[in-house]
């Protein structure tokens, strides 16, 4: 292994030590931008069927690059995976307070959720305490994600609405900012809308980006989403584990987010979500949020270090394997929480009679010894 | 370019000249075995989010190959996207005569079916004419491919069953295979069963490979899948596309599959289904047939030549892309027909509102100027 000579997050804003990463944390080829590895390998009787690629990094919250495989200078647009960044304006604004709100719903503007009842309910109720109805929300409609709430809908004859979005706790996280300082609420998906300038701002400010250039794209739920290193992502995630070198108000505020994250893993997700599953098994160690295009992230709060990955191809499957192959190659979950999160590292494949045909697992050599 | 030094199809049973690849048909590197390029690119606002890599190959009946990408002497599991020859015994059996059977118990032998009532209500009368039943199925229930069909299950209170799975037609093929020769029908799907071992010496013969090493795995239907390099894949498909080498009673065989899935290209995946609206859009010029984890297979039989294709990831938005632009490298089809497949080639990705954001086409410098 070979030192790292550079640091995640370059630009401005932050004035940390960029001294060299001591490798700590895994066997990865530290000396630059390269190919995106073979990460994950999907297996099916005698031979691997199908393989996946990602660039990944693991930083402290000095900015030291730990562990890095593939180019993580390049950027990549974060999506979902940073709905906690997304929700500080929701906190540092005053709005949740103000409002009488408290760590569930800020989980939930930090969710992608399944659409269960305990997901639609709890944000139906914010949204009409903050004096809104669903049709506020700007994200559009969607079949839930829990297979069970979208068949008793079906079963209901009730069409899904916004609320059954997965992104709804966080939509009404921005139509609460907005209510609060008495912005308009049409247009709160716009680039230039004030509640997303404020995430653009706490995005530059946590990942040391100057991104008035970044590329930028339209999420689905209809918000932008800004191209970032990924790099200065995992940046990011450190500085929720370890908010020391914050300005008092942004540290008061990613601590109060991660520990609404942390306390209610089923709001993040739901039932047989990866998120969900990852953070009980963890009993709150770990914290971790999936977004769209293969991205995941993860906080180490006893660490103080950032993950953050983003599968080349956009695999779900991938995305959470590599996720958890991760994870565990920090060592901070003991052999007895991985042993409840085996099918986590190790996702088995069935035939549709629920036949073993094979698996989904961290490739071959990557991260070997972790 | 360079010209091919090797054919797609070593090992056994044919007797074709190995000649040099005249490398008419793209521009790929035909060098030999290679990392698989980037074929596919996803894209959102501002850059490139996501990328899918293939091997892949377009090869003559002669067994010279036109055009190759990455390894293609690995092997691939050809899962669903080879159904036209696992239909072979079907016909060559007599079986299909026998019960009065027709082309369009052909295509949905060799189909991948969405479920859809014009889908079930066939495969349920086609069972019941060779005297079996639902239960006689060993593939498993499957909620149908459909949305439409599914939520009319779920509003009807009706559990999907084997005859739903997408593979359905495939096994009523079997099991009227095995009825017909006296076989018993249980254990149908186990690779030492008759049913199967006819299908793997099928596959042989067709492939021109010696498969009796061949990693195999089990596939979603709970049948064997074979791994058998790409290259011979291809092979296979394009003596689909002119069966002038082979024994007459097979090519007989295969001529009468590829007029059953030419016929009937709605029974072969269904509404909104990728294979149907290719088949459709290129008025019956091209045979096409995806499978599983990325695989897809064409036959052009207007050029005598095949198709085959692996995403590296498994991905099934970049197989059907992917696929559009090899077929659209062979020059096969006119402008007008691909103007009615434009969404084909280039997919759109849109919001939750459906606003546009983005798109799934073939990567930048791939198949430049075909």
């Amino acid at each position: 292994m070979t030192h790292d000579h550079s640091s995640c997050c370059g630009g401005h804003g932050h004035h940390h030590d960029h001294s060299h990463g001591d490798g700590a944390t895994g066997a990865a080829d530290l000396s630059g931008p390269a190919e995106s590895p073979i990460v994950v390998e999907v297996t099916r009787g005698g031979m691997v069927e199908s393989v996946h690629r990602a660039r990944a990094c693991i930083v402290d919250a000095g900015g030291r690059v730990l562990a890095r495989w593939g180019d993580i200078d390049a950027p990549v647009y974060p999506r979902s995976a940073i709905k906690a960044l997304q929700a500080v304006p929701l906190v540092e604004s005053g709005a949740l307070d103000a409002f009488g709100l408290g760590d569930a719903e800020l989980a939930l503007a930090c969710s992608s959720h399944n659409g269960e009842p305990v997901h639609t309910e709890r944000v139906a109720a914010w949204i009409a305490r903050v004096g809104l109805t669903v049709d506020d929300f700007e994200c559009g409609a969607q079949i839930p994600y829990d297979a069970e709430t979208a068949a008793a809908l079906i079963r209901d004859g009730v069409a899904p609405s916004a609320v059954h979005n997965n992104c709804s706790g966080k939509h009404a996280g921005f139509l609460t900012t907005a209510r609060h300082r008495g912005e308009p609420t049409r247009g709160y998906v716009r680039f230039d809308h004030p509640v997303q300038q404020r995430i653009l701002g706490v995005m530059e400010q946590m990942t040391g980006q100057d991104l008035s250039r970044a590329p930028w794209g339209v999420d689905g739920c209809s918000i932008p989403t800004i191209g970032v290193p990924l790099g200065a992502v995992a940046y990011a995630m450190a500085r929720i584990a370890d908010p020391v070198d914050l300005p008092d108000a942004r540290a008061d505020a990613v601590t109060r987010i991660a520990k609404a994250w942390r306390a209610h893993p089923h709001l993040i997700a739901g039932r047989n979500r990866f998120d969900t599953a990852m953070m009980q098994a963890s009993d709150g160690l770990v914290l971790v949020k999936g977004g769209a295009e293969g991205v995941g992230c993860a906080v180490l709060p006893e660490s103080g270090i950032g993950i953050a990955l983003k599968i080349e191809d956009g695999g779900d499957r991938a995305r959470e394997v590599a996720l958890a192959a991760l994870i565990r190659s920090t060592k901070v979950l003991s052999d007895a929480q991985w042993a409840r999160a085996a099918t986590l590292l190790e996702a088995p494949l069935t035939s549709r009679v629920g036949q073993p045909v094979g698996v989904v697992r961290a490739a071959g050599g990557w991260l070997v010894g972790s």
